[in-house]
């Protein structure tokens, strides 16, 4: 018999965490400079910035990608379900791990729309925009979600009490369960997700991510600015296209 | 208000459809004789079935890829959610369209387990065996599944009668909702993906799929082998190890 | 020792033929409807072609890639050496297999530039231009690769002849000696093949292919474009950026 | 007019150099363990190196691959064009770049055999075996090789010098010519490269790598070796096959 005690988790948040990294503006700069330089002067290079930055500046502008993939970054993410469905479509340059309702019992932790989510979508496909939703709609989400979270867990916590497999009873988890992974990606990998998976004003190219993968987005973006600013400004500089 | 009167269809097996292909053994052979032969000596090769299918052996066992890949299938198929997370980890040489529950209402179609699916999980971790479950655990199952996605369409349906957007309202859908899907892949690729999800006596690795995943590669399987029977043969021969 | 009457073929042109295909502009319709319709409208949808230009052209302005994947090119193409190493970089949705100089004796077939090849590059690296050589350097070019293709091919005759294995012996052969590969991809490769190597009046972003590849690219592309007209209209209308 | 004291460099021996790795064997460890205990239990687990043994072994076993991408290692590698033309082959999981013949004129470094590399081919197609070369082979190699070279060479440098494009005149460069590359990769693709491109005692599926890429492999090899030994040793012991 399930417990009738279970605690809830309702989360309006994600966690990324960068892992680890190896990353830096200068590892673009002696990857483009094989072309022409050989090795030898990257001595010379490392000492003057500003040129560097031209150079990292020129290759995002005329789409040389290949030089902003020798590098690495690890993140840890716990998101809902549905987040992870978008995020695994992302195939190249990306490699994943992720947690296994096969393999364990699955924690208790849903998500559910925060304060400033805009609720309501208007407009026709393809130019659909999302707007506030009521006091009534914000508390019938979170009453709603609540209850069928609740409902869906028990079943789960029943099935698997009479001794059926965690990835049969699994079925009746909802995709705004939260999962856990460890997601590597270079620069270049993760300048095509961010064109995609956020909003910005500098962008070139209209996106329409779901709020919930953007905050991933958001937060990787965020530890990606501070380990390689320069190619960092580029990107936004020449409107957020991956090279 | 959701209407009481729902339908919802719960549904034990999988659709693969095999919309269209390009892909047949002599594809194979013209691949791997532009190495050799130039070429020139198709025409007789086609001449010579005995000599092609042990060049398709050869390739095969020795583990030459890549003239696999000149050819191509797309499959139309519906499956539980569950089922295609775990499909979209093959990122290599598959490409897919999904059907997209922020852009259309989902609709109730939900998996339950076949009367012959088994349902219990025996061993530790890495060593899992499935054996059967009781007429009890079926019927709990059944029983269990069947309100838990009733509870969740009628949540769901209630949000977008209050006009909540899709892509907020089916957070509460479960991993049981069947989607739709359009995937292309080759010859290798898909030979990776049958030696992951399915088991086979002849299979030299040993691999643990998901029943419900195996369903739809075991119709992938049969489809592929009557369009390319002498390379499927030879994947049966060697071990079913892609090459 | 070597056949002193060896006859060396002198090439300025390239051989693309499309060995095959599977790709239309319908392709992408019902790849990319599966998302809002599920697939029971493909056959309204094909009554309709202006609606399905439309959602093509919204598919590549907007960068929704993945529906331009479902389809498959498989060219045969014959060009120097020089333009395999530049083509072989484009690893994604690309499958190849070419003639291989270890296990075949290689043909004395050399490429020279055309009469209308520029031959002179000016100004400084990343914005070099071509121009015209003059007379003058035009023979000079094809008098000197003719002799340096002669003592090269010779040199590896005499190499071959006194018992030395082909995969040593092809050392000294240069990268102008033509090879020959399948290649197979898909719309969405394609294009971005096209877009790094040809210039067009429509390009948005500027690209600077050396000839040689643009003379295999401009035939891949016009076997394209035969196959998917809605499509080539769509990537030239939208700055032929790949989606 | 070219210069008459070209010199020209000879080398038998190719240079690999880890410039920068994020790589070890606790990286397999977490991100598998990702599946089954969530992150907490990583302290645990790095106490215990004899169970990661246990796990890291049981993936590559069980062929399950993703773990062993969630590390990065880069590579500076010179060697003969013809080296690199089989290098980049190899697509998944590897970035490149290379020194451009267009943008730099090439320096005039040539690979020619030592005096171990075996010189004759014996056998029939798909079964090639390579033996020792009389002296008088030896001889005649390096003697025709070092003179078409120079003759290549000087070929290059007199059309350099009537003012032809770098781009065309390198047509007359061999594939013996030495060029540069940065190549990054991470320990699953790595493992596929040393399974094609070395020979060994302990692999299971036979492979025939031309020796001038196993030279570049071995080195590779040894480094990985030393940043991942208990993967490398599970790798050795599970028959180098990549997971």
């Amino acid at each position: 018999m399930p417990d009738p005690e279970t605690e809830l988790t309702l989360r309006s948040d994600v966690t990324v965490r960068l892992v680890k990294s190896s990353a830096n503006d200068a590892d673009v700069v002696w990857a483009a400079r094989v072309s022409t330089a050989g090795e030898d002067s990257l001595d010379e290079l490392e000492k003057d910035p500003e040129r560097s930055g031209g150079l990292i500046n020129y290759l995002m502008r005329d789409r040389h990608g290949s030089p902003f993939e020798h590098n690495s970054m690890t993140f840890f993410v716990q998101a809902p379900i549905f987040v992870f469905r978008e995020f695994m479509r992302h195939r190249i340059g990306f490699s994943y791990n992720e947690e296994s309702g096969r393999y364990k019992e699955l924690e208790p932790v849903f998500y559910v729309p925060g304060g400033d989510r805009k609720l309501v979508q208007e407009g026709r496909p393809g130019k659909y925009k999302m707007v506030e939703g009521t006091p009534e709609q914000h508390w019938l989400v979170l009453d709603t979600m609540a209850k069928a979270y609740r409902d869906a867990y028990e079943a789960y916590q029943e099935m698997l009490a009479e001794g059926v497999a965690r990835e049969v009873a699994r079925s009746v988890l909802p995709v705004g369960l939260f999962s856990s992974m460890y997601v590597t990606c270079n620069a270049r990998s993760l300048m095509h997700f961010l064109g995609l998976r956020t909003t910005h004003p500098d962008a070139k190219v209209p996106s329409f991510p779901q709020r919930e993968i953007e905050m991933v987005a958001e937060q990787m973006e965020a530890a990606w600015a501070e380990k390689m600013p320069i190619t960092y400004a580029a990107f936004n500089k020449n409107g957020r296209v991956a090279p």
